[in-house]
């Protein structure tokens, strides 16, 4: 069996301006990088603007478990359907990060015969927006303790500097770091920590901001610490704005390459889908709807993360109706949330998919509750029974929803038709009554509650002191009409992984809670959250390698 | 007057497909980013290598002053002024780092009219080498953590970690730190540092490497410890070498741009000056030798440094025979070596002219032991009086040397006509008799000492303890052949930057080294050398923005 590495370098790429002109963009405003990768100019959306939009659809899954569900492999050979059905349908996902490539996940370009490529220039540096991204987290860093460090005229307190370096890159040994020892010279004793670059407020910025002043008034925004009255002290401040900017002015700009079979796919931003939002860019997205009649978008983690800041976050903030969901699972995940191990998934087990199908039932459950239709559609896999598979599809049908298999990693666009009849039959036949799931106008406490009770199915929610003290404070500085963007972990509906299925009796626990000013969201966090993962015992990285024809080799 | 960066910006680029072209690359060879940035592909090597080589030309300095000596921008007026001449000559030079732009220094594209352009995108993250390099170097030492965390099976003693991250940012807060702290899960507690990117070693090689083969090599020899016994422990140890060759695939590339009067540059690698060999990549080098027949670059800080550098790390290495040298300096500089403060620099003073002139003295002097014919050049400032002017001129004639004003920050290529007929007089008429200083079979300490005697003027050489030690450790690890890449303060000829002019009656002091077994060289340190720049009181960076068109302003 080739692998997708293997795949994807045998495939003859179509060079990006043909591309791009099947989507009327001439060549002109296309910023080539390569052959087959380019930026769209600044004019181009000028250019655009006044089309009709698109139509709008969301490629979301049930909660993740170690078999993986091929979320980014649906989207990508939803695309390639949507080709092999001549319709004019783009791509608006993410770009993947260097730390799980070289960690335990590998790349982040789908699978099979639906990717996205050069799959290996996607997930290494791609057009180096993350590396702008990881400068400017750092210039800002740096220009912060250098003004502690040469007088401190803002008077900032170094026991509440709320702002982290970051690198993209797996690496545990710097999550809690004391930096500037040394001499006087070298800068003023304190305690730090640095994120992965995706979990940097300037990533979620970079995907939330319209155009370049928006970014530069959300970047200006950014609360980089406290001084010693209690006051925020921005990025703004520290006169660190221009610079961000600059070293950000080609990152804004959105990318396009193709899939396998050609499908245009406009790749650009990935915030961390626990403390950010974890969606492709507003403006990449909003592009597209200008591009093509079909956008096919992702969100990061399951409907109970991803898809709610989806709607709550990402639509909310830049206005956006989604036409259509699209709910992925396996007959795996299911029988995982029965209580089936990883290694016995493989076997036919009609108890577990029963008993595990409430996790799928409980996401569909909360996909209604925003407006939007539902096709649920099934990654198969040759392990997977009729009799599974029929079972699933009488669920799903009989909540209302659609149902489709998909065979896209094994047969490429040929193997979503079914599943891309089943969106168009919802695009052309269905209405959305799209709405979001809470008014702007609920206190920061009510909408934490209204998520957990209503996605999560929790019966309440606590609050540490720090969470409560905290969220005073956002209320106080004029922030509660913020959406709230939660920060839990993705393997269980609950804040707790281990309750699988659809948990019920349960309390959500809010440990900590900070603005992300900038961005323009709440974060509350639950339980730990890793803002920077870990290598593995054995790290992908160790089978990378460049042969001697210059290919790489080994990246999966 | 115009800004550098108004010229830069109002200078119309001719397409670099047109200027590669001159030099009979075509366009099939170029990999693009953008129209006006190309980098080489992987084959064209195989189709130029045949071609006769080129003249290589090196410019060098005087040691540097706080008034500037203008190296890059004499260095970019030369290849004008060759273009001018009709001669087909191409620039091959160093990437700036994102640090010095950002802090005290500005950019590093040359001045007024003698610059390099795009200036602003190469100032900033031009083609992503420098963020590769950071990848690369921080890739390693996630997995070195990595591996202790896991059991450290290699035995890596945590005392003797000699491997550090790194950032392409002055962060003096960065120099000095505690890595690992927090729970068990959050990796090994040590100390550890930041460097600045281009003081990685991962840059040295990278400028050094013939190809990717070479560089994989390089890479694999890379001593990030010691064990518990005392041997090396290596980045191949680390089975990290195929990943960071995968993140460098690219930034081996040499890349091309243009000066404002579309002489063609090849703009590749920056390793640090101090700890590293300070000179653009040998491939860069090497390619540009193919294409043209006067092939201008550059070293680092002063000639008792970076031609020193160039001359017995890079050419002894590469197998390059210089044909000629500029020697840069300025009438101020004279002066600032004779006892004038910088604010007095303007006012003629030939007294402190007549005794600061020894510093030039001694590196035309040093020059000369190479063998390699010399030019001294004076950027010229309107504040230089005729008598200095003539003074200088004589004083260099009367040591056989050539001698030619230069004023091509003012007048670009034309203002270097004078200086450009001086070298093309030595490339036809002179012969080079280049040779190294020193034989690969001298034992570390007679490098050291020869340096220290014959270029820096040393009556001789003293050795801190550790100093010893490591250097009896390399020489038992069989690397004693290799060469010296003496660091030491870049504003005296001496180990103590206060003695100017030409010091005489003193003892360089070697207080530590170690031996970067990737690049191949020993490093010697003197003093106390910066790999971690900090930020200024005001930094450049809060004068940069982007300007409401998307043009980046505030760029020095």
């Amino acid at each position: 069996m080739k692998t997708d590495i293997q795949i994807a370098q045998e495939t003859k790429m179509e060079l990006i301006k043909n591309v791009a002109a099947r989507l009327d963009i001439q060549e002109d405003d296309l910023e080539f990088y390569g052959k087959y990768k380019a930026k769209f100019s600044d004019e181009l959306w000028e250019k655009i603007k006044d089309r009709p939009d698109g139509k709008l659809v969301l490629v979301t899954a049930v909660n993740p478990t170690p078999a993986g569900e091929g979320k980014t492999t649906i989207s990508v050979g939803l695309g390639e359907a949507m080709g092999v059905l001549n319709k004019k349908a783009v791509l608006a996902l993410r770009e993947p990060s260097l730390g799980p490539c070289f960690g335990i996940k590998g790349g982040a370009a789908g699978g099979g015969y639906a990717q996205l490529i050069p799959m290996e220039e996607l997930n290494l540096h791609f057009t180096g927006d993350f590396h702008a991204i990881t400068s400017a987290n750092n210039l800002l860093a740096a220009m912060l303790d250098n003004h502690i460090h040469q007088g401190n005229a803002l008077r900032i307190d170094t026991n509440q500097i709320v702002w982290k370096r970051c690198l993209d890159m797996n690496d545990r040994a710097l999550r809690n770091i004391v930096v500037g020892l040394g001499a006087k010279a070298d800068g003023v004793v304190r305690e730090d920590h640095f994120v992965i670059s995706v979990a940097s407020e300037i990533m979620a910025i970079l995907c939330l901001a319209n155009d370049l002043n928006d970014l530069k008034e959300m970047l200006g925004r950014i609360i980089v610490a406290y001084n010693y009255d209690g006051e925020p002290v921005t990025a703004k401040d520290l006169k660190a704005v221009g610079s961000m900017a600059a070293l950000l002015k080609d990152a804004i700009k959105p990318n396009m390459i193709q899939t396998l079979e050609h499908t245009p796919a406009i790749v650009h931003g990935g915030p961390f889908a626990n403390i950010a939002h974890g969606c492709n860019s507003v403006r990449a997205t909003k592009m597209a709807l200008k591009m093509a009649d079909i956008v096919i978008t992702e969100a990061g983690f399951g409907a109970d993360l991803g898809a709610e800041k989806f709607f709550d976050i990402k639509c909310r903030k830049a206005g956006l109706t989604p036409s259509a969901v699209v709910l992925v699972s396996t007959v795996k995940a299911m029988k995982y949330n029965g209580g089936v191990a990883k290694k016995d998934l493989p076997e036919k087990n009609m108890e577990a998919l029963k008993k595990g199908i409430v996790n799928l039932e409980k996401h569909i459950e909360n996909l209604q509750k925003y407006g939007v239709p539902i096709v649920v559609t099934l990654n198969k896999y040759v392990t997977d029974s009729e009799e599974e598979l029929t079972y699933i599809k009488d669920f799903c049908e009989s909540r209302g929803c659609e149902f489709a298999l998909a065979e896209v990693w094994e047969h490429g666009g040929q193997g979503g038709v079914e599943l891309a009849n089943k969106v168009l039959n919802i695009l052309e036949n269905k209405e959305s009554n799209f709405k979001v799931l809470y008014p702007d106008e609920y206190t920061l406490k009510q909408k934490i509650e209204t998520i957990s009770k209503e996605i999560y199915g929790a019966d309440g929610v606590t609050y540490s002191a720090a969470a409560e003290k905290a969220l005073a404070r956002i209320e106080a500085m004029g922030m509660g009409n913020l959406p709230v963007c939660m920060a839990k972990n993705q393997y269980s509906l609950s804040d707790d992984p281990k309750k699988l299925g659809r948990p019920t009796g349960f309390t959500v626990n809010i440990r900590e809670v900070y603005v992300s000013a900038g961005a323009g969201f709440v974060v509350a966090i639950t339980g730990t959250i890793m803002t920077m993962p870990g290598l593995p015992k054995v790290p992908a990285a160790e089978a990378i390698d460049v042969d001697d024809d210059g290919n790489i080799v080994g990246l999966f």
